[in-house]
């Protein structure tokens, strides 16, 4: 049977994340990987892992957690989920709180219970492509606001708020995906109180702000929301694992309802083996000094990164941007014209080392000229060499 | 702030799936549970798999486990799954197959690919309400079609498409929840005929298969799919443990897509820790025995509930199915003014013994003179009690 006139008008023509594309084609291990934005494997802390889920097997909560499970979560999780929130000034109670399957099934869940097609969402320009990517899932339109060294453009931002009327702004305020960039303190205050006027519900994505290098820590904008019209979601897959998929979401009861009855829907409910082991990573104290192990190796990671960029790249036509934290270092090229999707397979091929091209991460089409590396999945030797290999390319091809 | 005017259309008035809302109501531990469909506690598998994470997060193989994985699935778990889908005759590739976080993800992955507001799927009348909770959400229109003792009518079915057009039909053939139906083999094949006929894509959910107490076990209707047509849904809840929210859909490769597209959106991927586990479970043998010591176990217990219901129940005023296998048995009162919804909260406080009443299970409203129980989730003793309790309730209040 051929069902091409079945599709539903959500999926019809929507292509595959382009990430997760991507990888399919970077099987071959001699290539330098800086696209993707994995958590160094060698980090992941598999050694306490194994112990908290012997333990949770052995005892007599183990029937539990192979049974089913309540949709809002496993309740010690959402006590230390909150806990852990609350490192970025984040608070609420557990009726405030959600477990959800990765961080990315919040801003499903949010989607899901805010947006009809053609309602706006303002996004940073660029922003995390999984974000329009679910969007499209739902026929929501992403309308890309000005973003400056210091995080989103406030005057641009109430402009697009007047403009497009949108229901939901979409914000990552640390370390974002793809720029690194950092959203300044004054702006995470202007942000709170400038959504809550207009009415306009942010969902801030939190899943880098623990991997910071320099600088200071920031409260999240959610400890600034005085109208619970902020939904903060984070997650556990940089702190701790990625392939247990699980986040924690805080906001206002209400919206936390709407999740819930979405997620009924979509997986009943997140792995209780998940929950369980990331809870008792979180009560056994585990989380600081892993932290204190990885976030320096990310440290030396970037810092061999820029040194490359400095040492290797034609900086008179490529900007980047030098993060505080997170995973990503962002490229432009002054020249506009400059493709990096077009010369993708190309570049690939002669260099062995991947990019993610920045057309992908932003709300309107067109825009080729950016791209995204990530550092967290190469060792100090690849990053020098790929870097190398790419300035090379660039030199010759732009 | 008030998020009246703002919730989507699609979650704005839908109330909560009735089976999960239930749940928090009968915290109360005196209360003896007919509702849900949760597994018995006792049997679910905690030495084998202690011993199966042991060694998987022992290995080199950890790390994998604990890294982002592809949202298709991991590997092995594709092939042992496509071996577990074919004890029921359903063959396939790994193109064909995709992990999924429950069998309801599969629903819903389903919904999102085809269904458009207004979108009609025919379900059996009455069916999974789970099913009608998730098309809820799409904004589907769901159609009952009329079931007989051996499962859906196919002369109904044939009128429903000719009228309706419906791009779906939703069927559970082994056991059905709510009624314990099963559809005998002749409708199987007479199903994948008539649909490949008419364009229909069906959704053959199969959770309960494995627990069949007599008769003997018979072919999936997606073996007898020629077209393609048929997407076979399974899950390892009921058979392994629900706890780890893992499942797999065989489908046509251009449906497995769609949905992988989709679900690159809902959680990016399934626990990688759910689905080694229950890959390790399967390679190593352990299905076989399992189900040797569960199914005599469930039935066991249906049998206590069938002799309960005989004993004592005013069967001149209630009909009670009989099924072969599965978890649930379904009450009909003759007379359609019983209204088991109206009554549940007095019957439950009078009798400290819960059902679900039969409303939730149809496609249309107002049908309230049936309910359903399941046996396994509560003792030999305590079904004796409940049915002896429901059964004075009953014969007092109609």
């Amino acid at each position: 049977m051929d069902f091409e006139n079945m599709w539903s008008e959500r999926l019809k023509s929507l292509k595959g994340n382009a990430i997760r594309e991507i990888f399919k084609l970077l099987q071959n291990p001699e290539i330098v990987s800086f696209a993707g934005g994995f958590p160094t494997l060698g980090l992941l802390p598999q050694k306490e892992i194994k112990e908290i889920t012997d333990d949770l097997l052995t005892g007599e909560g183990a029937l539990k957690i192979l049974q089913y499970g309540g949709t809002e979560g496993y309740t010690p999780l959402l006590e230390s989920g909150l806990k852990y929130a609350s490192r970025f000034g984040v608070k609420g109670e557990l009726k405030n709180t959600l477990v959800i399957s990765g961080g990315q099934q919040g801003i499903d869940l949010m989607f899901k219970a805010f947006i009809n097609p053609g309602d706006r969402v303002l996004v940073e320009n660029p922003t995390y492509l999984a974000c329009l990517h679910i969007l499209k899932t739902y026929q929501g339109v992403a309308v890309g606001v000005d973003s400056d060294d210091d995080g989103l453009n406030i005057d641009d931002l109430e402009a697009k708020i007047k403009k497009h009327q949108p229901k939901i702004l979409y914000i990552v305020s640390d370390f974002s995906n793809p720029t690194g960039k950092t959203l300044s303190l004054e702006k995470r205050k202007a942000i709170a109180s400038l959504t809550a006027k207009y009415g306009v519900v942010v969902i801030e994505d939190n899943p880098y702000g623990e991997i910071r290098f320099s600088g200071e820590k920031l409260p999240a904008i959610k400890s600034f929301d005085t109208e619970g019209n902020v939904v903060y979601v984070t997650s556990f897959s940089k702190t701790i694992a990625p392939g247990l998929r699980c986040g924690i979401a805080v906001a206002d009861e209400k919206i936390i309802r709407k999740m819930t009855i979405g997620k009924q829907a979509v997986d009943v409910h997140t792995s209780n083996l998940s929950q369980a082991i990331i809870d008792e990573y979180l009560r056994r104290g585990y989380l600081e000094p892993h932290l204190k192990e990885i976030v320096p190796v990310y440290k030396t990671k970037k810092d061999a990164m820029q040194n490359a960029i400095e040492k290797y790249m034609p900086l008179d036509k490529i900007k980047f941007t030098n993060p505080e934290g997170g995973l990503f270092i962002w490229g432009e090229f002054k020249d506009k014209s400059a493709d990096l999707d077009k010369c993708f397979v190309d570049c690939v091929t002669k260099t062995k080392t991947a990019y993610v091209a920045g057309s992908s991460f932003f709300a309107d089409e067109g825009i080729n000229h950016c791209l995204r590396f990530n550092y967290s999945n190469a060792t100090v030797e690849q990053i020098e060499t790929g870097i190398k290999r790419l300035a090379a390319y660039f030199k010759e091809n732009f």
